[in-house]
């Protein structure tokens, strides 16, 4: 706070006993299928795959008890249930415990959009990438099989399954754009809680990088629950729509693909070519950088 | 805590290797005019100005959300409403969330009122807190127009659009009261978050700052929502009284901008001269300090 | 977690560039008159004083606005009011935001009972101890009456004014028994969040201090509100007493002094003379050790 | 976070004066007698037995009292009840807060699932895990004890005494399931808050110790109350049944046993034989390292 002259000390470091970061660390590269040698690649796809089990195991469940409890006929007092501001809580704090389980195995993203800002940011390469969206694909897919076991296959198809649908009331548009800024806001916080340029006075930046991930995801949802139920990740909507096997949210699927890779393609755009200045170097090392 | 005797090792620093403040940090300079020549300057008001359009998108939509599920005549059962604590919560994550996402490139004030305070400390210069506070403002306005364009017209004034009022029952001297109260609350957390008069025992102020202030805006809101609806930020009441162009919220807008300006300046004042000790040389900062 | 060994790390610091506190820090002076003359005492005491200004506006305020709202012949709808789990939010936050502002000015007690237990663990002089309890309980009466001010007579009084009773169906002894328990809680909690005998791998503990304490009394008010409305702080059940006028609240107020102090002297005894394994030397220290 | 090339700094501290934890901690020994000898094994016992108090008297507390109050015979408005999100969150934080006070004494386990997950990970000996498990019986005994002394043993009884129930619609089977994956990612968590194999940047990971674990317990709760109540730690399970005396409660007593000590081996067995990459080794320590 109140750094005026923050600008100043970037380039050094003020305490040289602590500095955790590396100001200078180079980009992925492009491809990098040399990983593909490594055990601690497949251990991080194993980190990534059950960090989805577990967020959609646990989000899913919360889903439909909350609306079989919240259901008038069959209870008649929803007292017990714990309305979006529970659902809420439930998507962050379960996002902030996968991401902070997994975040020195595999980076902790769990969620393709954050993958995908990554990418274009040149943080992962482009075999990381796709193979890091297939096993959170796979262990979202999983995790919500898992939550339809113990729920009941009735309960969890009567009680929507978490599966994402735009609201009566809202177009696709609407909820497009409110998967877009929803995205944005995300993964811009993610860019925040690894930016590098930071100096000792924000030595809080690392130390709580998992909570402001999860808090975002908390906010997005109070913002966006009922426009579109909050999909923000694209391993969510897909896995919840297929196990549900729901037509309706088939037909919008495409919202939840579309509108969480832009909002994270704008957030990567902003923040590496816009707040990092390096709008030069920056663009070169989007088009013509070669793999190091 | 506990600490009775921590006065005694605040001019030196216990632990050499972890000194992450300097104690005698200079006052900014009074106009610094200087500073629109550098390209930090204006990724700090980018900073400013996205924090702020991130903050009302997120509880404007939060508000009209909550005011349209608790609707009786519309929805008859309002049990997945999040209520004032859910809204709370929204405020106070959201001012987490934007201070320390820009907290390295601009100092992560995203208030007027803050800013205000920070001038008057003489931690920003004058040309920096006017351009701060248009950035804040303009922010404001568009964060709060994208939320209607997302709701929709009609429910954004239908619902209110978050605009500020004094709520019926009280007098616009008791909305101001609780206006004051609540900014000096705020800014006095701001300040003691930055205090840089803090020993290596106390190592964990800097670390947590974001998270008391965002703590502080919930409480306040807590205490105030049902009062004025809690602004203590001039930036969030103005945006949300243009883009609802309501007359009622026009003719009480100065409340919100006199109560968490004099909050703030009591904020600052209090901190500076009578907490810091630095009675005599602080008031002389505010009075004859030339420029640096 | 985990760490079947270490005791034996204890005596030593294992990261010789971090210590940052002091394993054989002195008993504090038995009388402490000394203190007296200094400007940092005095200092100490107006940061209690407004510690608890803040902690019962911010609480008060809450409480009354939330019965207000609940109350079924005024509103009808109790949908938007924060229930026991709001009101239990509002205590928790409000007392971690005033012990992260106050900790490195005044040990951050703001609570008559937390300074009692100090006392009791030669950490405050007996001077230090008496004066704290008196800014305590004077800021905490300026606090109520700020609170009935702003949301007037009529609904302050109405309304209860957070005022501590002991709930119909429950007997003084056991609301006596629920202090107690409810401030040993607290009061342990707070000294295991300054024990000096940690060591590197709990490196967390300074640096969350202020979180445990406001947890604490979280989930306190969320076991004790129904019996007491919780009240584990002698100044903040005195001053919404003197303020509310209210005669049966009078009457029970002794078991909010009686209860909160044992509690803490409970803790204390537990902590220093248990847990430190100060056994002998610890009740040398109570009894026959000089003023240093 | 994105942190691709994490593994090739495992082996090195990047930031030598800051390593505070050891790469190559010895696993504990087998049995342990040794043990019973010191002071601070008893004082571990001590810490164990009153975290669990603590932790059974203020979530029991909290449940007796939300079923009483929203008992819709006996109040008609169940307005000020704090539902399930409530109970999950006094879960969560009363978790985190006996973590904290007991992490440098005993570990912070308070736990026998959690126990039993490092005795198979040999991180505690045989002596001491057994040890601990008696402790945190008797001090859950106790806590249940404690509340249902101050709520009243008619409450007590009437309301469910916190005791886990499958609840009405799903089979034996399901609730084991749930206990299972439930206690699968809570030990899974707490393992990840003390690997040793992370380097400086993830210097959040000790610093943020207790505060994952309590959350973990906070969405546990909110995903499995409306299956079982959510048990997931044997010595809250068996303390509320015996002080409740319920037939019911004492028939599925074994879920609440077996599920939780499957869910922390598997845990053990994913976290130190996948993730850390131990498996040769890992497997080795299992079956024949001898006592150190």
């Amino acid at each position: 706070m109140a750094n005026h002259d923050i600008e100043e000390n970037n380039g050094r470091s003020v305490v040289s006993g602590r500095r955790d970061f590396r100001d200078k660390k180079p980009p992925a590269p492009l491809i990098g299928a040399e990983e593909l040698k490594k055990w601690s690649f497949y251990r991080a796809l194993i980190a990534e795959f059950f960090g989805a089990v577990v967020f959609l195991y646990v989000t899913v469940m919360t889903m439909v008890n909350y609306y079989q409890l919240a259901d008038p006929v069959k209870r008649g007092d929803p007292s017990p249930a714990i309305g979006i501001l529970g659902i809420a809580w439930t998507f962050g704090v379960a996002m902030f415990l996968v991401v902070y389980s997994t975040t020195n195995i595999s980076g902790g993203h769990v969620n393709p959009a954050v993958t995908f800002g990554f990418l274009l940011a040149r943080k992962v390469p482009l075999v990381r990438a796709v193979m890091y969206g297939v096993a959170q694909c796979l262990g979202a897919l999983s995790g919500a099989a898992l939550a339809k076991l113990v729920v009941g296959a009735y309960e969890y198809n009567e009680y929507g399954g978490g599966a994402n649908l735009v609201a009566d009331g809202y177009s696709n548009g609407v909820g497009l754009v409110a998967e877009i800024i929803g995205t944005f806001v995300l993964v811009y916080v993610v860019f925040s809680s690894i930016d590098p340029k930071r100096n000792a006075i924000d030595s809080h930046v690392p130390v709580l990088a998992p909570v402001p991930v999860g808090f975002a995801v908390l906010v997005i949802h109070l913002a966006t629950i009922p426009i579109t139920g909050a999909g923000i990740n694209p391993a969510r909507s897909l896995a919840a729509t297929i196990v549900l096997r729901h037509k309706a949210a088939w037909r919008v699927q495409w919202i939840f693909w579309v509108g969480p890779l832009a909002g994270a393609a704008i957030a990567a755009f902003f923040h590496q070519v816009i707040l990092r200045g390096a709008s030069v170097k920056g663009l070169g090392s989007f088009r013509s950088q070669s793999v190091l």
